[in-house]
């Protein structure tokens, strides 16, 4: 037996007990006539006590071992005369009697600290060693505590999780798929699912009424930071559903998430606002509500004054920032700099001051008078003291523009808390988007998504007017889960493709199975997925999907650790039928 | 709304109540004034009744659904007055005043109940349509609710379930890897997981104790009935371990899953058997101990008599089938038939019976007299009534037809029965195999193996001696689980790669990343895996895994349903760098 207890539960309670402990040699300190040693497991930080009076030879032991040094070490449990009261047994240390080493180690090549000395490559390279840091363990306990009660939910709703295939078909949903050749039929391959969607509704039809699935997704994108090849989705579909039921089911997940895991009770529903309200208000389709600062529109407002950039605008919206009218030249400029910034692409910010003494100035003053900013502010809802902050230009990017800069004075006013969690369900999507590369529309979502009941009457003649029964969830700007009503109607879906341009042969190739499938009595179904990586990169309050993975690949697709992607062999080459032809 | 209740619930509680029900038509009967529908969903069936007395025109409506047409359905629960015990809902039924179609089916292309009368090919065809029938419903049900309990149990025993990657690296375990061509790194592959063998024990490095993960493996296999190229393991590990506590930790989890879903509570502790044990007295590594008939050698008591097969065997070994005295000409000549199949490949059969009135009898009786006989049936403990099966020849193989033929004796004899359930711990496993063929030693189970502590001494004198730290659990005939403790200390790994026969350069190029983990402190490790899908055919009382998996493939890794592997586009190939180049 190597251990009686674990290095995280002894307390006052077992004094005089004689115990047994394993695990790394975090720390040691050498202090003369005694000898500490920091033990640590998964569980906690144990410190251990060798003295020089009672047990030279055992000391020195002690004295020899080195960091991560994996050992075992019996003693009597004595209360410390020092406390720590920052540790669960910090009331308590280790008299070592016997002490025997498991496995030494060399020196890692970074610390394994709270904050480490190690660079990323480093650390990926030895990711091992990495996941022994206490941040990482604690992001992996708690992926596992949510996928437990992601589970224990759904389980209680009568949910049940069915595994679909890995090896799958080429299914075309929109990003390029991984593919995996097949030994036993030369010249095919299996596609690693982008998500179970079909599949999913397949189970519709077969009638498993509620269906959950917390799935490997396969993506084969270029890479940023919170995208990874393979990612994991909280995957459900429902029959005999309509929105609403789908929406309070999974908002009942979200509350049971919150509560069982970070202690939070929501009180009033999930906020509820359409697509159109999000766009207009903060500029983006996954608003953050942990503060306000509304985008309002003030075209009507400032046209006609002589001011060109105003003037010749589609679109002129602001925002207004309390408590900063007294931002410097230096402040504005940085804001100035930030919407100039290619990725937001403003051509210049426009600003107008209230402040604190009532005085009202603008970087406009030549165009508008006192009464004019007066009128901007009462508009804004603005008082003394604030800041609006203008864009002007075509509608759709200046208020995507407007939407980062709101975000950007959110951090920058601290608005924006890792502890403050607003959930939000957006609604109301346009089912289709227009393209004008190819000319032609897209689905939104994807293309069994539903039409609203009464928008269907424009499906052909206003295409664009069309919403669809999808709905996303966002929590602090991020989008944490979509979904939508399916089109479970053989017509409907024909009408479907017609609008997305799809000739009969392209849909049966693409959707084929599917649409037999509807055929046989499909019911009326929907669902949802949620990225879970991104859910617990949430509740962990880290910025990067990466913390929260035990073995993520880096921006070129590698795993550093295992130094994959790698050569295969000749053999293999001729068994699969494949051969590698590099690009000249 | 689509329903108020499900098909499965309603009870004599809720007479009179209005109610909307939905789901599909299971059947249909017509008795002139009345039609009766079965309305079929995941929940139960639940009888409509539409009565021509009430409203002509919708019973007119109700005569006109098809099979599988999935209906909504307002009406009143009344009692039955010709209840139907064999369902819950059999007491009632529903007299329905509204009838809603919600999508209609074509005739579907096999019938849709307990035993359907389509074909395999066709029901795999169409799997969405079979998985409507019940039983394999049940199974998927049972599926998940296994899932859960097994993650309850790995829960409340501190394991955490930890997502390891699908995207691996190609690692040498015996079987073929699937691999996947990397675009972004091209004429390199990853490699999808055999087992995540390797970043377990690195998880075990990094400190985390008590790893699970019920989890997707492959291996691009030729299929047989019982085999998938994608199967769902319980993957689990755990540190400062030995054998033991692993037994102890995985018969917890195996008595809680028996008592969870099954209602079953094992009395005494699982039965613990030696691997020689088990060749010698069952002639195979996962006896059935659902019944007796233990093989006995009788090489010694035969020898010398004249009989040339006898006294040219290495070995001689005989079952005795009690009750089977009067086994007739035509079923002994079944049974020698039987050992003689190319693959059992025993010779012949040598039986003798003890009849009831006391005559022995024997297909040898020109060699053996009754005494010998008398003898025989004392060594084998057999008794009037009884019938001895001997088998002679190579030690090996003879007793591994003898335990073929052990098992044909149960199954004709009813004594395999599928709800007795009979677990087993095979232990002592040899740690290394010799290969006639290419003249070298082979890890038995894999190269991470750890020897008994007592048995390194023969490691390089006598390396078939060395016992492994290695184990099974076998239920009923069938292998559930493996696993070992595994090596922990590079240079005892470093050994077991000389036997083995691989050169420093090979050891690194294959398992260098989990050795050089090794070099920071790796913790004394163990563990054990679960084929999940036999697991639950087990508990299903299936045959074929596939009946208890939602989507599988058939034995050319075709998934019929969705037409799988297929063809990709010219565009996927230049993106990955790869061409397919068929044989000649």
């Amino acid at each position: 037996m190597f251990r009686t207890h674990t290095c995280g539960e002894l307390s006052l309670k077992s004094i005089e007990q004689t115990v047994t402990l394993s695990g790394w040699v975090q720390r040691s300190r050498d202090l003369g006539g005694m000898t500490f040693i920091d033990l640590r497991d998964r569980y906690g930080i144990t410190q251990l006590v060798f003295n020089m009076d009672q047990n030279v030879a055992l000391c020195g032991e002690a004295r020899k071992l080195g960091r991560e040094y994996v050992i075992q070490a019996r003693g009597v449990v004595k209360e410390r005369s020092n406390k720590n009261p920052k540790i669960p047994t910090g009331d308590i240390e280790i008299f070592v009697e016997e002490l025997r080493v498991l496995n030494k180690s060399e020196v890692p090549p970074f610390t394994i600290e709270d904050v480490s000395d190690g660079g990323d490559e480093l650390r990926m390279k030895y990711r091992y060693l990495d996941l022994r840091r206490a941040p990482l363990r604690r992001n992996l306990e708690l992926r596992h505590r949510m996928a437990q009660e992601v589970r224990n939910y759904m389980d209680s709703q009568k949910f049940i999780e069915i595994e679909t295939p890995v090896l799958m078909k080429s299914t075309p949903e929109g990003a390029r798929d991984f593919v995996v050749p097949s030994r036993m039929n030369p010249g095919q391959f299996y596609a690693l699912p982008q998500s179970p969607q079909q599949l999913k509704q397949l189970l519709m039809v077969a009638g498993y009424d509620r269906y959950f699935q917390i799935v490997k997704c396969f993506r084969d994108e270029d890479l940023r930071a919170d995208r990874q090849p393979e990612f994991t989705q909280i995957d459900c579909e429902m029959a005999f559903v309509d929105r609403e039921d789908i929406l309070q089911i999974f908002e009942g997940m979200t509350r049971h998430l919150f509560k069982s895991i970070k202690g939070i009770e929501f009180k009033e529903p999930f906020t509820r606002m359409s697509f159109q309200e999000a766009m207009s208000s903060y500029g983006v389709d996954k608003p953050d509500l942990r503060f306000g600062m509304k985008i309002k529109e003030i075209t009507g407002a400032v046209k006609g004054k002589g001011f060109q950039v105003f003037d010749s605008a589609e679109y002129v919206g602001a925002i207004c920032a309390a408590g900063c009218s007294e931002y410097s030249r230096k402040e504005l400029d940085a804001l100035t700099d930030f919407v100039k910034k290619p990725q937001i692409g403003a051509k210049g910010l426009v600003y107008a001051k209230y402040g604190q003494d009532g005085s009202l100035k603008s970087s406009v003053d030549k165009f508008f008078t006192s009464e004019d900013l007066k009128n901007w502010f009462s508009t804004m809802e603005g008082a003394q003291g604030d800041l609006i902050l203008i864009l002007a230009g075509d509608r759709k990017k200046t208020l995507s523009a407007l939407g980062e800069l709101r975000l950007e004075m959110g951090n920058r006013l601290g608005l924006r808390k890792d502890d403050v969690f607003k959930p939000l369900w957006v609604i109301d999507f346009p089912l289709l988007e227009w393209d004008e590369e190819t000319k032609r529309w897209y689905a939104m979502h994807h293309p069994f998504t539903s039409p609203m009941d009464e928008d269907v009457a424009y499906f052909e003649s206003d295409p664009g007017r069309v919403r669809a029964k999808a709905y996303d969830l966002v929590i602090n700007g991020t989008e944490m889960g979509g979904g939508s009503i399916r089109i479970f109607n053989k017509e409907r879906q024909q009408l479907m493709f017609k609008v997305l341009g799809f000739s009969a042969e392209e849909a049966e190739m693409k959707f084929g199975f599917l649409m037999n499938a509807f055929r046989f009595g499909a019911p009326p179904h929907g669902g949802i997925a949620f990225g879970f990586d991104r859910l617990t990169a949430l509740f962990a309050g880290e910025s990067s999907i990466r913390d929260v993975i035990a073995f993520p690949k880096n921006n070129m697709g590698r795993d550093m650790m295992m130094d994959s992607p790698s050569e295969i062999s000749e053999e293999q080459f001729k068994e699969l039928s494949i051969r590698v032809e590099l690009k000249k």
